[in-house]
């Protein structure tokens, strides 16, 4: 055994509740160098009376290691633990003080798990598993009220330019729910709508107010209304790392200096406050002198964002809030803001906009998801081209679905694209059958998806601003095959709680092959999926125990051939099998 | 390079903020597998001009791995960052996405420190930095009041048993201030001093009263006052994971069940509560039925709890509590905890009892430090006979230090034994020559040193309740050479601020060798500390660059030899040498 490569802490991702009476605890060796794992739990209290030996399950791998798992009930809540690995000959004991070759004397230290505190498990709202988010930007995705439009709006479906207007709104967005009833998405995402300059509205003017050019309060109050009449949640975008420079309090510190008493609502580092050859004497967003950083631990300040999360929640009944550049606003803050979003809306979903490693964020006390980058990362390096083969586009995915404990990987945010990066379907060279596995995936896959305006019927586009075109209308313009495949996409997720909610794992992914099969499998029903991501006509086969599958799509059975599920596909074609499993 | 054993994760004891301009980034390698390590850093937001390649040092090394240290203060207080390694030929590329034989292009897919900020930082009280605790259980001490004395209590210096008192209390402690002056503590910390039935007092019975035995509200406020004219600050005991079954809220429900206004304080499984066959039907503390657990997570008992926390620190001018049971409670309650308390007391110090792995504590929002047993075991492994020898002991304390970031290294609460295990002494086998090695280590080691009373005067004894027996105060009957000792050692600590703040490593510690060699070094001092834990007659030799060393108990000169300096060490003994650092 490579005992270098074993790993485990008694903590974050590696021991943490699941729920109230359940533990999971995980452990990493070398790949393919260990046969079977065992955890070792006993109450340090009274170890022999509640001593229990438990096989681990091997849930996961990447290129360098095995990851085991295994969920514990403790009668007590609580318990101390230690591992015993099998290779071969080898028997190697891993507790808290080392590593040994005969076994500690337990508990003395041994891992602790010390109670379960129903208050410290994480516990992301139950709706946000089901949910298939549709992410709207409001200047682009229907014009309901030309009145409203901004002087100089030009014409619905032009080119995007970084600055501009395109005129859509909330009433545009209310005279199009029954499209997003029949796609079957159940809650949306909207980029900010508070009054602002810009078509993006990232730098706020003020939050208390919705822009004019989407419409009034009122506006928002039906819309969201009619949305929760059709099910449909709402999220809002909240731009609290940063205001705009025309927000009152900032140019209150511009006319008034030191003297200002908004002057600590900012980091200023000399006054006058100015922008100086591009660059300016307080901290802001990147380098955007006109997106001046809130100091966020200013108690004032930290009492305004708050009122502004709280009120809108309460006032409009929304369903939670995704965060702007939330990593870079302090642990402290966020921890207060999700005790008072909880406070008024316990099943308020909070998502947060971090790139990269999020774990800081996701222990419970902070946010329930992420905006997952890093998985579209691996989805486009894996679907465009197979620029990463099988084998190693699911060791990058298993890394991900092990850097999160499983109550984060079922409502993490998982997205192909946003208005901040090309558009999935010309990342994917403008091939509509590599979009199509890729919507596969996310579609089939745990955790909460987010499909961004118009991929569903097409809409191209760079990186912004040409990501953010106007949604198309015009059904003839429209690409209504791929919309139906959309539908039925989505129909599939919904009508599966398997889907949603069961075990992930990859059932063929090898070196050099870009074909892949993976399950998902509860005790209702068990989902196999095919891709062939080659250019060529292939046949993907995998030992099946039974023979009662069927085609998801389309009800088809299909049969084994001694004990071999064989799927002949299409080049960048796909399949998706599933059969009932028998109640016992 | 053994691509495996690299380790980093962008947080945690891995990347951390030092201060409010400096991030400290640690990077792990197999042992002796890697000759160089540089920090790649740029800002994410314009990476060319801010980017920087620096140098990492190599800090420790464990049985295992080497690990790699640098501290840098970006410009605009974050960063985006990956590491460079180097060994012989072979040149890797570690970043958040993977690990490459070229240089990924930046900062996509690099790890990230979004932003300092000041709230976020891990900050201990200054005062703890330079602090050596004295552990006072208060029955044990000293009896300045016989009049308080419970019924029944025996004589000073009978042999302690589970139950029974000795009369000790804080008159007693107040009458002996000159004994701790002179021994040269500058802090207390006492074990429970709140209305209780036992002697321990870890199962309270009244928080808001002081034990009569131990005299009244006046003594402790008396007490305090005359610690801090003395310099001394005082810590008190929070037992806060449970009551005491005499507990006024707990005998409302014992009396009312399920009628009881309290009946939401604890874990109660059925009513009427009740012990059968020693297994209760509520939550206690291990399994003892009198130490009913609290449900902390109730906002009543938080908010009593608090009150508690906040009205003693702030009516008798305390300087922190130590937490009983500390891991027990949840986070949600010790981030309350820390904000209740530091609004009182910025400066006061909070150590969590928690013996195994402590860093879920201690992330900047609950404790400031926590009781080190991991450190006394491993210290007594190695002072008691070298049952670990000098390799193993330097791998383990390193292994220790590498588990938290330096600012908790700095103020962990080190011991090296408490009213919870056997006496120090009597741990190393009775030998006073092994205890000084010990002692020479605890008060030269980096962190806040704790001495349990009477260890400085030879107290012995086994585990509870054997090492809770009475202070000796005949001085016939005390080792007044070990005494002196300790006050050497204390004063020695106090008189140079590098043997708290500066920089520790070891420099001589081989396998099957029971000889250590370490050093401690700041800008102004560099003093080195050389342990022969043989039973034989040894020189130790280790190169010397400069030879203006002396000896800092003696300050006798200590010369090298053809730039080696040969340090001859009786059986057991130990020297220590410093050398003044020219200033610049």
């Amino acid at each position: 055994m490579l005992l270098e490569c074993l790993h485990h802490s008694p903590r974050s991702t590696w021991a943490y509740a699941y729920d109230s009476r359940t533990i999971h605890l995980r452990l990493r060796t070398k790949r393919d160098d260990v046969e079977t794992v065992y955890a070792l739990a006993g109450d340090k209290y009274d170890w022999d009376a509640h001593y229990k030996e438990l096989e681990m399950e091997k849930i996961a791998s990447d290129h360098f290691f095995d990851y085991w798992e295994i969920g514990i009930r403790p009668e007590h809540k609580r318990f101390s633990y230690g591992f015993r690995l099998h290779a071969g000959d080898e028997t190697v004991w891993m507790v808290e003080s080392g590593i040994y070759h005969e076994q500690p004397m337990p508990p003395g230290g041994y891992y602790e798990f010390p109670y379960i505190h129903e208050v410290d498990i994480f516990q992301a709202p139950e709706w946000a598993k089901d949910a298939v988010f549709y992410q709207i930007m409001p200047d682009r995705f229907a014009n309901g009220d030309p009145s409203n439009d901004p002087e100089g709006t030009a014409e619905w479906g032009g080119q995007p330019q970084t600055e501009g207007f395109f005129g859509g709104d909330l009433k545009g967005v209310l005279e199009h729910l029954d499209y997003l009833t029949e796609l079957g998405i159940n809650a949306i995402y909207f980029t900010p709508i508070f009054k602002s300059p810009s078509n993006h509205k990232y730098d706020t003017i003020d939050y208390m107010e919705i822009d004019p050019q989407f419409g009034t309060k009122e506006d928002l109050k039906k819309l969201v209304k009619a949305c929760h009449e059709r099910g449909i949640r709402v999220v809002l975008d909240a731009v609290f790392n940063h205001s705009g420079v025309l927000f009152g309090p900032f140019q209150d510190v511009v006319k008034n200096g030191e003297n200002s008493k908004y002057k600590d609502w900012f980091h200023i580092h000399s006054f006058p406050v100015e922008v100086k050859e591009n660059r300016a004497n307080y901290d802001t967003f990147g380098f955007f002198g006109h997106m001046p950083k809130f100091n966020t631990a200013n108690p004032q300040v930290k009492q305004y964002l708050l009122r502004v999360a709280t009120h809108w929640l309460e006032e409009y009944e929304l369903d939670g809030w995704r965060l702007d550049v939330a990593n870079e606003i302090d642990h402290m803050f966020w921890r207060e803001f999700r005790q008072a979003v909880k406070a008024i809306n316990p099943e308020a979903y909070i998502i947060g906009e971090v790139w990269s490693d999020s774990t800081m964020w996701l222990l419970g006390d902070q946010f329930d998801s992420v905006m997952n980058y890093p998985f579209s990362d691996k989805a486009l390096a894996y679907f465009e081209s197979c620029y990463m083969d099988g084998y190693t586009f699911a060791n990058e995915i298993s890394r991900l679905l092990m850097r999160y404990p499983q109550q984060t990987n079922e409502v993490v945010f998982n997205l192909l694209c946003s208005h901040d990066t090309p558009r999935v379907l010309t990342r994917l060279g403008g091939d509509k059958r590599r979009l199509k596995q890729a919507v596969v995936f996310l579609l089939t896959y745990i955790g909460t998806p987010c499909i961004f305006y118009g991929d569903e019927i097409g809409l191209q586009g760079e990186g912004d601003p040409d990501c953010r075109k106007c949604m198309e209308w015009d059904p003839e313009r429209q690409d209504t095959e791929l919309l139906d495949f959309y539908k039925m996409l989505i129909a599939l997720r919904k009508n599966n709680p398997v889907l949603r909610h069961g075990r992930f794992r990859f059932l063929m992914a090898e070196p050099g092959d870009c074909r892949i099969i993976y399950e998902r499998l509860d005790e209702e029903k068990h989902f196999t999926v095919w891709i062939n991501n080659t250019e060529e006509q292939s046949t993907l086969s995998h030992p099946m125990v039974t023979n009662d599958w069927k085609d998801a799509l389309t009800e088809e059975a299909v049969e084994t051939q001694d004990g071999i599920m064989n799927i002949e596909l299409e080049p960048l074609g796909y399949r998706i099998l599933y059969r009932n499993i028998a109640k016992k």
